[in-house]
């Protein structure tokens, strides 16, 4: 079970990234460009980082692409619209296959996400405050190396209710400004595939350069990664015959 | 909080009870009016109980037969491709508002269930076998009176691996001939609606006149119905300006 | 299913309540009294409530009074450690038999809590603050009726990391004046009882006066309650030879 | 977070080992030799294993030996109630701070898997029986390299109920001749320490020399290894002034 390169694919809407100048300012080479350093910095030797966006054929992600991808990272906010069905069915067939997820902030209510999850993925929102994630759950690998609580000193808020299914395991809560308080680092799986949805990263505030965020993505990265898919087939009705079990 | 009058509408794909003998020797006027009498006999003046099924227009599953229905029960399986996409979507939005849901045997490759899901909702199955229901949850009200093991002479095998996410709580695992298991009682809350998947029920064999799997259905019933809803938005993203709770 | 009579007893510590000037003009007659008349207010003719305390023989906690007990709610703060591990152990195994608990503010260090948690269940607190709850699975029956988030004026800071084990449903998700976080509406099930904890509460504040509180603790009481235990054993071993399922 | 090496104690009763014939013609060095081979054997030069047993000084538990204790596996079965309590205290506040603990087969009864899960942990059984364990969590690392399913010759029967809390993630569910099931592999987190049992392992069968059984073990000492503590306490309730967040 040692691990070999984790193969990962940082995907990125690119929108605001290179029409909003406040955006470009923090990301002169989009967000997807500085999350991908920040994981080639983390895990360095044990991982190779590509970057795919909406804007390529087939938003990047190609079935080859995805067969040399075991972890996709997701940030996507004003286009979701845009993902092709057909590529989301791609990639939901991949994540129940063991390709593993991170889904960042605005991703609540990208098409794969919503698909995921069977739920609205909806939440409360406020432009212009400040984050405190809170770690509930010390031991889990994803909060490892991370502090008790740390502030984001310029965030968007999001607040509960989040319309999600009760995560399998809850390793984060925020709180913001006016007191809400939000669920914003959940593990779920799917089939044979992790998920972690991380809600810390409004594009227009330096989120991603920050250290503890930056942290949390390498850790989810590490948690979603499966060094080995079952031989079996988990996403398909089988007739099994007595005696399968011996076959 | 004491319960009014729970709305109960038993929908019923109604192909085999009409085309196949065997069917028709069993439930002579279709699996959705016995389980609907099963319902009846068992909540008494307690349940409102109707019936819908596939051939009926909008598949007997329109807006005002949605806005009195408490809980839905869906029985469904040689066409579930023949369910109507906005149906599907519409019973999908009710069920996230609260509407409760009871999934029953090969309902589990419907279309509302998979898109609740998030999965392929796949398994192991094979037809000739019989089934032993064991409850692993004692404490839990859909496990009320249901004994701690009783068996299903005749139904078919449906074993794991159930590609399904993990339930929110597991009431009863079951065993087959060949050995096999099955996470046959699953609990599952998306939204405000809650959704009991029970696997017993192959239309071919007597399954739905068996009082333990009866009592199962009525006590899932009483355990997905909500007797009052929020009165707040928990499916659409709201701008929430500093200040809102007090509102 | 039909519920008959729900027989609660809560239990106060007491000590607090007769010794302390502040928590005395709050209370006069004891927190539990007013917990119990809020129990009988909201539950009416559905619900006989008892109290007890802990000066009393046995702690109040009498075989038969336990006997006659469906749903036990617990407070206490200074004396946990004059309550009789014996007393523990008896309450303990009522629990794992489906009698219902309702555990209130300290009540996290209580003996029995941290019994059946397994778990240090400490926590950061801070005297001096105040409080808003937020629904965070607002289809759960203890969120009936309960708005999106609600404030509570006075009350001491409980924040995370909040020792226990991840609970199986999580319902309500406090924050508070420092912008700590707090898990404050927790649900367990251990062998066939049900436990809810519930965070609000400091003796010197009046927050069992107010209504929201008030309207958890009952449909918390409501919750927990078994209106029928299992007829088999759960909580110890069975010899069970082949064919046991027949007898 | 790359993994260091993984200080494993293998901890046996050691009981049967030394007095009964059968179970010293499987296990000529002790239950515990073998599975502390075993675990060489698969994680190589990732792990140092040394035992420790029963009727040694502190039973091989003392503070230097827990010191040195990244992962402990428990096998008892006849002399629970031989292992002494401040011990028990001993193995307990450590896997709260982060040891992992593997509970084998009859450990379901041992004090400290019954500390922590805070219930009877009580069980049915029958002597003389063949298991097969079955897959339901495809993606879970402690599945890797697990088949679907696959049968153990000879075991012990352990069927529902399972007096324990609800898994926060399950893994396996094993088949007996009888038709009886049983949560066979279980995954808890209690503070920062994570645990899991697994259910195979009678004495007097060779389970533990088979190679499937071995894999699924070799698994959870990597599942259950904590790389790197948290640096702040999470045992003890903590006064935190305004504040201290940024201390």
């Amino acid at each position: 079970m040692q691990s070999g390169i984790m193969r990962v694919t940082v995907w990125g809407e690119n929108e605001h990234d290179r029409t909003n100048e406040k955006v470009k300012a923090i990301y002169p080479d989009g967000m997807h460009s500085t999350i991908a350093a920040s994981i080639r910095g983390h895990l360095t030797d044990r991982v190779e980082v590509r970057t795919a966006t909406l804007e390529q054929p087939e938003h990047g992600l190609t079935e080859e692409v995805l067969d040399n991808t075991d972890v996709l990272t997701w940030w996507g906010h004003m286009a979701h619209h845009k993902v092709d069905d057909a590529i989301v069915a791609r990639v939901h067939k991949r994540v129940l296959a063991g390709m593993g997820l991170v889904v960042l902030h605005s991703g609540h209510l990208s098409k794969i996400f919503i698909k995921l999850m069977g739920t609205s993925c909806s939440l409360r929102w406020r432009d212009d405050d400040s984050e405190t994630v809170f770690t509930v759950n010390p031991g889990h690998p994803i909060a490892r190396g991370v502090p008790a609580a740390f502030r984001i000193p310029e965030q968007e808020m999001y607040g509960e209710y989040f319309d999600i299914p009760q995560p399998d395991e809850l390793v984060f809560i925020s709180s913001f400004k006016g007191g809400e308080v939000f669920r914003s680092g959940c593990c779920f799986t799917r089939g044979q595939g992790r998920i972690f949805y991380f809600s810390p990263g409004h594009e227009t505030y330096p989120v991603y350069h920050q250290s503890e965020v930056q942290r949390v993505i390498a850790n989810a990265v590490e948690w979603v990664y499966q060094p080995e898919k079952q031989s079996y087939v988990t996403t398909s009705c089988i007739n099994s015959p007595l005696g399968w079990m011996n076959s």
